[in-house]
């Protein structure tokens, strides 16, 4: 049972197809003019425009890189190279992938500024919050779709819509093979081995109008922005894949945001002293992380291996450095005994009970030792925690959204709360309305592909009353 | 008929066959700690062994790039970046692959400084002369094993000892999996796409005690020098070919290298005013360029793809920048009507025969609107030009290898060339000083594997009398 996808996605299907005929037939060197090359060529422009048409870009927009985190190290060095003129100063949130820091420290020691933005328990940062720390000579703000260790939605479009004019790269490694990236972006980036495509390829997108200078050596490849000979056959294998994965993802992200609701409520019924992290709501569908007090992570880890479950931590332990992750750091959550739960494409419902059943004992069995008296889970004194009340009201006019979450927010019991699906923009003003005159709380808005919509928005409403 | 193997080599079968086993069996995160990342570090562990074994390094000084071009840009700028206390002056000779000459540009725009070492007609430095641009402050001298557009094989082993201290880079893109690459590199560079790897595999290897410092973003895969997702599934299919390719290398080398030296001999014997480039004995086996006065280079490749061969130019028509090749300006020779053949293993003499017989008529037609009134063939009139006898010594002690040459110089005609196979140490100084009594010319020492050899050097020597 691999549960680590967040890591790495086992190669797709249609992947492995694509990238065997791409061997035969777009092997060639795309650059060159006779028969091989030009079809090379052909499977290398095909490959960009599927891939900018799934992220919302024009196909010249596009670059390949060799990995996501090439694409973050080019778009963050790159970016701040061609806006030098505006300044020095790099915005990033503080949970962006190590990528981004390594590339932010690498900035700051040429002479660079660097501002990290905090986040708050969920590992969210506000758009306000994020548009405080820009000023004069702020020359690139990074923020990404989704956390890597905790599966957080960040507030992107309200965000680029704060940035007024601050190129705003948007790292959407976690997300691109999942959910529609929000517009606004000045860069956009993201890896194919994160959505089943190939090792070996990353997407580093520049909107037209953006400047952009090259931080490495010249070279006339993939626009200039990326030295070396092009991939092509895993570039077609990667672009396959995501228009296959993409294909799926309305019905997989609804049924695995189910199962992942299931681990968010029961982990803290079946294991004492453990502390769910990440926003509950405005998630990614497919990811959960946890932590348990008094456990070695990476004890946990071998055990879950050893009963069959891939999984990942952040804690210390399991790090090559020995320090805890900065995303879990900068939430201030708990960091030992951490695990990070990821579910692939395709994810058995019955595996996930499995890990339920295999979990607490796995706990138990390492705590056992220590001789310490635990209290009784958490949440069995609780009362039962209630997955998140789907309204779909896709298709639906104003008012009709606002008229169904007042018909139906009674089902769910106070604390729970209530996802409306709806592609009205009326009610990306009504429904909030509507929660500060009923005194409900109005928790924000996700994509609506993470609760099993295929399009639209989902707007989030938690019951106080 | 694809001879254009300099570019890139279709996918080895060996690799084809590794690649699918490892997109099944490593396609997980190698830094991870469960079975399936285990497993991926185990393939990875036995690649690098491989790859090590085969470059004559040890497995902890190799690490695996993106592409032969990253191999170039983080070795040359990562070596000057680790020397940084001898100085900023970078060597380099004037035929570099261009992502040489693009680092070191990269290198002079950050105020270091560059000197390229110029080459003779054949395109080839001398230890001597590569050896005299050093100076106090240089940190770095690059030399390419074998040149990629008319396939002069570099003085390496005489550099290397000649630059008394200094690192030497290696590029061995065009040599690595077909000759063994001489010692004495302090950094070594080469290209899986090249020897029938798959694309996204480069090789980056550092001797034990050289310093290097990454001029990337920190990273602590590939021993802190290489960022991003390690693509293991590419990195066993390139270690797998690799192996492949040079366990035929010695049988394939002497035929192509036969065949080679028929399109050296006939082609001017077949077209007029045509001018072959490179060093016609210090070589690679299986490459050769040539230049066709009053030719358009483009229209030449069009033509000759027309008619099912895939070659390629250096020629300023065919390039993105419609300058000439740099290689080609170096050496002084022609470079209009400008066509590299470079066979892949497998080569069919049948298909070397039709290109003889295509390529002239495909020139006339060219040069037919012209009007122009050419000479015969050139080599028409002149004596039929020999291929190089092959005496093999190999496994034969002192004086042996000397004998055999005395006795065996007079079966080729004044002008021809006898290549001396030998594994005796004492043939090196034995066979130029025999040159020196009887007035021969010693042309210098290659590996013997570009003469069928299966170990030992060839000792070239061209009878003057």
């Amino acid at each position: 049972m691999y549960f680590d996808v967040a890591s790495t996605a086992p190669l797709h299907p249609v992947a492995r197809q694509a990238l065997t005929a791409a061997l035969d037939e777009g092997w060639a060197d795309p650059a060159r003019l006779y028969r091989s090359g030009r079809q090379a060529r052909m499977l290398l422009d095909a490959a960009r425009e599927t891939v900018a048409e799934v992220l919302g870009a024009r196909a010249d927009e596009v670059s390949f890189t060799a990995s996501g985190t090439q694409s973050l190290h080019l778009g963050i060095l790159g970016a701040l190279a061609g806006n030098r003129r505006r300044g020095s100063h790099l915005v990033h949130s503080a949970v962006e992938h190590s990528a981004v820091l390594h590339a932010a420290d690498r900035h700051e020691a040429a002479g660079g500024e660097v501002t990290a933005v905090p986040v708050d328990r969920f590992g969210r940062v506000t758009a306000e919050g994020f548009a405080a720390a820009l000023r004069p000579g702020t020359a690139l703000a990074v923020l990404q779709h989704a956390n890597h260790e905790v599966g957080t939605l960040q507030p992107v479009a309200e965000t680029a819509a704060a940035c007024a004019g601050v190129p705003l790269l948007v790292d959407a490694a976690q997300s691109a093979g999942r959910l529609d990236v929000p517009g606004g972006w000045s860069l956009l980036t993201a890896s194919a081995h994160k959505w089943g495509g190939p090792a070996g390829v990353g997407v580093l997108a520049v909107r037209k109008g953006v400047r952009y200078a090259s931080p490495l050596p010249a070279d006339e490849r993939e626009a200039g922005r990326v030295p070396g000979f092009v991939n092509v056959p895993a570039i077609v294998a990667a672009a396959a894949s995501l228009r296959a994965v993409r294909a799926e993802s309305a019905r997989e992200n609804a049924r695995l945001h189910a199962l992942v609701e299931r681990i968010r409520a029961r982990v803290p019924q079946l294991v004492p002293e453990v502390e769910v992290v990440g926003d509950p709501v405005r998630r990614l569908p497919h990811l959960v992380t946890f932590s348990c007090l008094y456990v070695d992570g990476e004890v946990l880890l071998t055990e879950l291996d050893r009963a069959g479950f891939a999984v990942s931590s952040g804690s210390s332990c399991t790090s090559s450095t020995l320090t805890p992750s900065h995303v879990l750091a900068a939430m201030g959550v708990l960091t030992e005994g951490n695990v990070r739960v990821s579910l692939p494409y395709g994810a058995a419902e019955a595996d996930v009970e499995r890990f339920l059943t295999v979990l607490p004992e796995i706990v138990a069995g390492v705590r056992a030792p220590l001789g310490l008296d635990l209290p009784a889970p958490a949440a069995a004194a609780a009362p039962e925690p209630t997955q998140t009340l789907v309204v779909d009201a896709l298709g639906k006019r104003c008012p009709l959204p606002v008229i169904e979450l007042a018909r139906r927010i009674g089902e769910v019991p106070p604390g729970g709360t209530v996802a409306v699906l709806a592609d009205d923009e009326a009610a990306r003003l009504d429904i909030p309305a509507w929660c500060g005159m009923r005194g409900q709380e109005y928790l924000g808005e996700a994509p609506a592909a993470g609760y099993g919509g295929d399009r639209g928005s989902a707007y989030l409403v938690r019951r106080t009353s």
